[in-house]
């Protein structure tokens, strides 16, 4: 999927939300722990729930690790459950040697059919190049997180008068397109998104952090719209585990749709 | 395993070195392909021809995570084999924020028994402590790394004076101790190694890179050794894919064999 692609699909559903699958066996409704893989059970559930009003999905890859192969099954499932027009993401935060990218790449892109996967920048190029070197597929570098931590490297600021992190936008924009090429910036840090904009006026952001993590989708969008929308937005918790009854797809779904009303009202791009 | 217990293996067995598990099913003697588990028959062949001359084992998960749920079970079962008397390390380079390190922490140190896992630094502190909290566990964080890329972020010069992985190297240091933060230096940067035992004396490193990578023993040991040694030294390539006939794994003996005399004669401490 390019992000011509990736639009479109936007202005056709309206929203430019990610629903983030951090599926954990001690949170999900007690009911479905008979199943046979609860994890893909709640998945799916979740899935034909909020379809009409997300363009993406987002695993996060530790939540299905921490349960051995088993997991890794769950998350193979969920994969290839997710809908053909949804940008699937592999929130998995790798980045290794050359030929060790591209084991990791293999597993995302290959084994499974994700669109894209996380990864930290730390190595610089050649970590991120061979994840880039799979066509149609994205690579999402962290730049700004929005936990406590980013201040500890991400802010930094170098000799040349940048942060670190304006660093790793500005230098690893030339590794990729805006076709394979995203970014993740958290959105408890909305007023940083106008001089990200500036620096990246084209790219997607992917932006983490929405409702649990307290950022606001109002300031996200007024500072990080572009005139190809630009933006997913994930929210994890605040959809999946809203619930905790028979009825909690049904209740992901209201919520889903009130985030999708929201980012409608205020404008799907600039 | 603490930093103490570790020093005594290194004595007793007269070798500081770390055997590398990159195993790769293209690159593997061809007449195990059809043992049901190639990948953990490999290993378990390579760690009974290599127990006596390493005191470390180090699977790259990237080779395992790209076979999916069976390269799990793979990585699994190699795990429990490795000898009790082993570092067993987990080279994963992962972090993400609290909660979500808290899950691959299990996955490597409950779900298997690994006593440490290599992490990425860039999302900082709270990506890390979670690592930390494990009683007799160790977060392995990358500090100056051998690739090309490493230059790109990791040598960057900072307002302070610093570059980017020495500020990595002092701020992190606070958040662990001795006997539970290790660090990543490429072998490549010998020379680096004495200004980084100035700013971090008494931590362990791991230095990969190690013979296929262009680093020297001697420089490594010159520069890097400390009075509890403070050296595990990876090879991964040059001692497991030296052969590619029924002996590979007696020749892997003999090459762990004779690293770990290198390793003797140049001292195993300072």
């Amino acid at each position: 999927m390019n992000a011509a692609t990736l639009f479109q699909e936007i202005l056709r559903k309206k929203s430019y939300l990610c629903v983030g699958l951090d599926t954990d066996l001690a949170k999900i409704p007690p009911h479905l722990l008979s199943e046979k893989d609860p994890i893909f059970e709640f998945n799916r559930q979740i899935i034909d729930a909020t379809a009409d009003f997300c363009v993406a999905y987002k695993p996060n890859i530790a939540f299905y690790e921490c349960l051995g192969s088993k997991g890794w099954d769950s998350l193979a499932r969920t994969a290839e459950y997710l809908p053909k027009d949804t940008f699937k993401i592999a929130d998995a935060k790798r980045g290794d040697i050359g030929n060790t990218s591209t084991m990791y790449a293999k597993a995302f892109f290959e084994q499974m059919n994700f669109d894209a996967v996380t990864l930290s920048p730390y190595m610089g190029k050649d970590s991120i190049s061979p994840f880039l070197a799979f066509p149609d597929k994205w690579a999402i570098l962290l730049a700004l997180t929005s936990n406590e931590g980013s201040k500890d490297f991400q802010n930094l600021r170098l000799q040349n008068g940048k942060q670190v992190f304006e660093e790793v936008l500005h230098t690893s924009q030339q590794w990729g397109s805006t076709d394979n090429l995203m970014y993740v910036v958290g959105a408890t840090k909305a007023e940083a998104l106008a001089a990200i904009r500036q620096l990246i006026p084209q790219h997607f952001l992917l932006v983490p952090g929405y409702g649990s993590q307290g950022g606001e989708l109002a300031a996200v969008a007024k500072y990080g719209l572009n005139q190809q929308c630009g933006l997913l937005v994930n929210s994890s918790r605040g959809i999946i585990y809203a619930d905790n009854t028979k009825d909690f797809a049904k209740t992901a779904r209201k919520i889903a749709q009130s985030i999708a009303q929201e980012m409608q009202e205020l404008g799907l791009y600039k």
